[in-house]
């Protein structure tokens, strides 16, 4: 699947960088949002990097404490 | 987080009954969509009756072989 893989970075970069806009609106720090998800704040540091290849259920607990759709945190 | 463990099942289930919906719609097979997503037929099938939290990546993999948004298959 090298058409899929290429594209794999940039899709969880954008995820990352919505995540991160959407925190800092709501002026959460890292350690805060993680709390709220029941997260780790160094997991969402990664996931904020685009680092991690989230799974649908993680974005559930962050769009929750978020309190966004997930719809709004997709990278398309 | 006992709140968010309640409500996974349902999340994933009402996933799976979109991209299934969406599957159908496309006149495709469980297994003619995972040859076009690069995935099993098997993980198809457990995608749709929800039983796969799904990672992000897999997500966009499946949106793009039924040529629709990951926004669209969120299950809120």
């Amino acid at each position: 699947m090298p058409d899929n893989r290429r594209t794999k970075p940039a899709l969880l970069a954008e995820f990352g960088r919505r995540v991160r806009a959407k925190r800092e609106a709501a002026g959460f720090s890292q350690e805060e949002l993680g709390a709220r998800a029941g997260l780790h704040r160094t997991y969402i540091g990664g996931v904020e990097r685009g680092e991690r290849n989230i799974s649908l259920l993680a974005v559930e607990q962050i769009a929750r404490a978020l309190r966004c759709s997930m719809s709004n945190l997709m990278p398309d």
